[in-house]
């Protein structure tokens, strides 16, 4: 069955906590590098609703937040982002600059964030939405090895988001996950913004080979993505616009920088 | 902050899933020997409403599940241990002796459940129940490290189980978890068998620092027990009757034996 079924994880520098969101379904991962002084840490996908039990745990650990990542402006919940900021005001919100939204850094294709001697690489994975991107963990002989790849909404275990909203396009999402996923060698860890299985971690090698949707030709993907017929998003009124400015909507304008890289 | 926030996981010769329940925010978790050439797995604490799920993953990673195992008597579900062994008649139910209900092979204090080269040390950690155990990945060169305990009800993330029902007692239950978890090195992870809040894992570090209830002493935990004015439990009268026979309410009763161990 090959070399995706088995598990190590990640190098001891890392932290790494799955946090689940259950009525929106979603998962938030926390990472740290505990074995830097300061314990620089960064949550991906934050809710707002668990934005306290982020902190709390975080406060708790003896970890540094320094940034709120998102991969994707989220319809179906808002994101935690802005909760966060004003809780933990030197946290700087994430998000890519082909999103269209307000945050305090925009990343690109192939950018790094690093926090402490660890970082997360930049894939421009759009499809679901036009800005989606997935954050790696990096390459490296210091980084945590098999790699982890935060997919956002682009796949998800035995699925994918939604291509009917948001600048989305079914073609578009099969080739960033060909190309840009599915590259990763077969053992790295796929951890997906939802699951509403109950399933917590895939691996590429996986998806490869049991992806219902993503291991069909690109006619036959577009096909079962014009079919799905799901109702209009019960959120994305209330979260689409939120999201676009980072969760920050109650909250003055705050300037906008690229990120070091 | 200690040891125990490093993460790595396992060794490479484990399989593990975390699987999730979402009506009764149970955690069902898959282990496995993938190095081994029949890849023999187990499932500690399997739900009957995602029994089905479970056994697709387990054919899909080429996995021989030999054990479908409790921590105790659930009253909040029903086990899927029935409805896993209609299906795949070849797996053996494993429960603790003290719970005096049935299954294939019974387990006492101090046994160990082997799968492939891997193998689970069975503690007595009663006071939820009478019966319950914590199943702690074994000690040895080439077992996991960090170890994992699999608490069931003993010890959940921050909190713990109820001890009004089903011979529970909160001067048992603090006993148990001070003498038999809280014993096992600090890095090791705590996989509870529910979680309400989203968390996915602890260490045994962080219970004994964080833990509200359990870092208290005797007495005043056995205060916080008794004043917990919880409701009585929905799913008992269902759950209790059909897990004392492992989920086989419905099928003839079968012999039961000892596990040689």
């Amino acid at each position: 069955m090959g070399d995706y079924t088995t598990v190590s994880v990640p190098s001891s520098k890392l932290l790494f906590r799955q946090l689940f969101e259950k009525e929106s379904s979603t998962n938030t991962y926390l990472l740290a590098d505990v074995t830097h002084p300061q314990k620089p840490a960064l949550l991906v996908d934050p809710v707002d609703k668990t934005a306290d039990r982020d902190i709390s745990i975080i406060k708790e650990l003896g970890l540094t937040l320094i940034y709120a990542i998102n991969t994707h402006v989220h319809a179906d919940h808002v994101t935690g982002t802005g909760v966060i900021k004003n809780k933990v005001p030197e946290v700087k919100s994430i998000i890519s600059k082909a999103s269209n939204s307000k945050a305090d850094l925009f990343v690109e294709h192939g950018d790094k964030i690093h926090f402490g001697n660890l970082f997360l690489e930049v894939r421009a994975t759009p499809g679901h939405t036009l800005g989606c991107v997935t954050y790696v963990t990096g390459d490296g002989p210091d980084q945590p090895q098999p790699r982890m790849a935060f997919t956002g909404d682009a796949l998800l275990i035995r699925g994918c988001g939604r291509t009917d909203f948001q600048g989305g396009s079914s073609l578009q999402l099969y080739n960033s996950v060909h190309s840009q996923i599915f590259t990763l060698p077969k053992d790295t860890f796929v951890y997906p913004a939802h699951d509403y299985k109950g399933f917590t971690v895939s691996t590429v090698g996986e998806e490869m080979l049991f992806n219902p949707r993503l291991t069909k030709d690109e006619d036959t993907f577009k096909s079962i993505m014009e079919n799905l017929n799901l109702p209009y998003p019960k959120m994305i009124d209330v979260a689409v616009p939120a999201n676009m400015v980072c969760g920050l909507q109650d909250v003055t304008k705050k300037s906008c920088e690229p990120l070091a890289t």
